[in-house]
């Protein structure tokens, strides 16, 4: 087996597809992004990359990149250089549909793939889980595939170019599609399904064999629209890593090219660094749905503050951005570097108090939302089927 | 657990969807299908439902019927009662695609299937398998595709009624069967699957949930064409019955109907009644596709005789029926209940020699070979459309 997929236990921190927290109960102490890359055996992200996407696209790389918020990748460098020589490229992501909204955390990686389908008019393919939900959640299929048919409007509405991007369920699986699933299923043994993803024998089967529909669209013969060597960028949260390590192990065996993907930190939760947001507590989550009242009050309430006890002692001594939730929300939602960096250095010297921050975090992830919904009113159903219906030959 | 999923072991006989032979040497020593039933928990064949197919059909039983060639059974009963009070029913079948043509042994239960649609006419699905041989031969997915393709010809030419029969491949799942191969995905353990069907940790993810795959057509839901309650009678080889031994297991948990089955007794192998016929040896197997000439040569030259050594004692001592091959295989295909009676008494009592014997169960099976091939040669492309198709409601 190679030696990507055989990545080294630690008992601090747990990351897989379907868990994601450090062990510590100390809300100030965050997921050690740093373990996480020597542990998943993936590389850390370099400043020359940001230089490399500016020069190649000709702006400003996303705040993602400038902030680090990007922290991670496998071949990076690989897919900057098809970039540069002009050879076919792609990127997949993914979304499982759940019963609530999106919510902010969900967001990252599909600003991500709006950024690289702008920059590098790249052809996206974005894949609804909706099998995933049912077999891992106690939700009835016809359940999931309806959350997901919704869930494409609330992706569409991120801004998608809808002659560059497709957007499939896995309950309606194409031919090639379905043949590639197959092709996988074969190259992957039980033992190494359950070494690398946890299966016990209460999983179930559906679960077991689930890998291989997230693996299948990291190659490009899935699809009919894509050229055969198409090479596939995966921005994900690092938590999806298994299945790309994964993927790469069976490139040599399927005659695939090995997918690139860089990783996100994960968007914390309302109440501490310790957790990313999940979308099955409403006090801890902001979701894409949620009205300016709402977002208000669950910043001003359960946002984690990262400032002095009481306000004299935060003008003395000053507030830790590390753990301050508003903060840290701002980073990825907040466009202004040199604005954010003034909010920063005044917090930490305990100019801003922590109400100042929870009032600059909420008036920009209420923009950020209200502009969101606009966009998501005006999707109509004919609107949607120019996603999920194949598109054309883009290479040609 | 059902106890119906609680098989006992057996270590005399090895009966899996993908071994079935006495785990004898002795060429005479035939698999113990008492012990079978009562290792599976099937129940026996009774010569009451023969009594009940002749008034419920108005005609004759089949010979299989009337010979104990079909055993066992689960729920029989129930779908004689379902026929008498004309509720909707429907047969499931299906055929994995090998590098060789069919052979003998694999015409059994499509004769059986040709015999219930003509006497009751009873709408029939057929799956092809072409996703198990992949996962579990050293072929490509391309192969055995394409395989099944010419296996869909091989199978309409048993003589099908195209208005009744509908033939499917697993590699183009429609919508509502993917549906229901999830729901039964997340009803099965792995723990259950290892047991039942013999998974280890080598075994490939796609094998460890192919039997979702093999057991979604059991239920009606699975197809557009179907009555909801339409109630499924299945006739397979025994060593299928594994899967539809765990189908009935799961029905309470996917409110379904238990799928009833009998079973027909495997036609053995040429060179002894210990094993049952194989695609891949040609000695020991007679192809749907051989001529005359081979069949004759095939049989005299390899069929295990249950005659004695010399003409002489054979004379006196006469022949053993029970595993005289010849024999065995003019119970399967030869009509006349008659002359198969003289024929049996003949050569116990050494008045009908191993020759002769051989001679007719030749002519027989040449003749049965010659129609077949008479109609397959007739299959056009136009006419398998007919049967992929999805056929229209038949209740209605």
């Amino acid at each position: 087996m190679d030696q990507e997929n055989n990545p080294q236990p630690n008992n601090n921190q747990m990351v897989t597809p379907w868990e994601a927290h450090s062990n510590s109960e100390d809300k100030t102490k965050g997921i050690d992004y740093k373990q996480v890359i020597s542990q998943f055996g993936c590389s850390e992200y370099s400043e020359k990359f940001t230089t490399a996407i500016e020069e190649l696209s000709g702006e400003k790389a996303h705040r993602y990149f400038r902030r680090g918020i990007v922290f991670a990748h496998r071949d990076f460098d690989k897919f900057l250089e098809k970039v540069r020589n002009k050879q076919p490229i792609y990127l997949y992501t993914g979304r499982g549909p759940s019963s609530h909204s999106m919510h902010l955390g969900h967001t990252v990686p599909f600003l991500l793939c709006r950024y690289f389908q702008k920059a590098f008019k790249m052809p996206l393919v974005i894949q609804i889980t909706d099998d995933e939900k049912f077999l891992w959640k106690n939700m009835k299929i016809e359940e999931s595939i309806k959350l997901g048919k919704e869930n494409i409007k609330d992706i569409i509405a991120f801004g998608f170019d809808p002659e560059l991007t497709y957007i499939f369920s896995n309950t309606e699986k194409s031919y090639l599609f379905q043949k590639n699933i197959l092709k996988i299923d074969k190259s992957i043994s039980l033992r190494e399904a359950m070494k690398v993803f946890g299966f016990t024998p209460e999983s179930n089967i559906g679960q077991v064999e689930f890998p291989s529909k997230q693996i299948a669209p990291c190659f490009p013969s899935s699809f009919s629209f894509l050229k055969k060597d198409a090479f596939v960028l995966v921005p994900a949260g690092l938590d999806q890593d298994p299945y790309f390590r994964l993927a790469r192990d069976k490139c040599r065996a399927l005659k695939e090219q090995k997918p690139a993907s860089i990783y996100v930190s994960l968007l914390p939760d309302l109440r501490g660094i310790n957790m990313k947001m999940s979308a099955s507590d409403s006090n801890s989550s902001i979701y894409l749905t949620d009205t300016p009242k709402q977002i208000s009050k669950k910043i001003n309430k359960y946002a984690f503050s990262g400032g002095r006890e009481t306000l004299e002692e935060h003008k003395i001594h000053g507030g830790d951005t590390e753990v301050d939730v508003a903060y840290q929300y701002l980073r990825y939602f907040f466009e202004s570097d040199e604005e954010l960096s003034i909010l920063k250095e005044g917090y930490e010297k305990g100019e801003v108090s922590t109400g100042e921050m929870k009032k600059k975090c909420i008036e920009v992830v209420c923009e950020f939302v209200k502009e969101y919904q606009e966009r998501r009113n005006l999707i109509t159903d004919e609107f949607v089927e120019k996603f999920t219906n194949e598109i054309r030959n883009v290479y040609e």
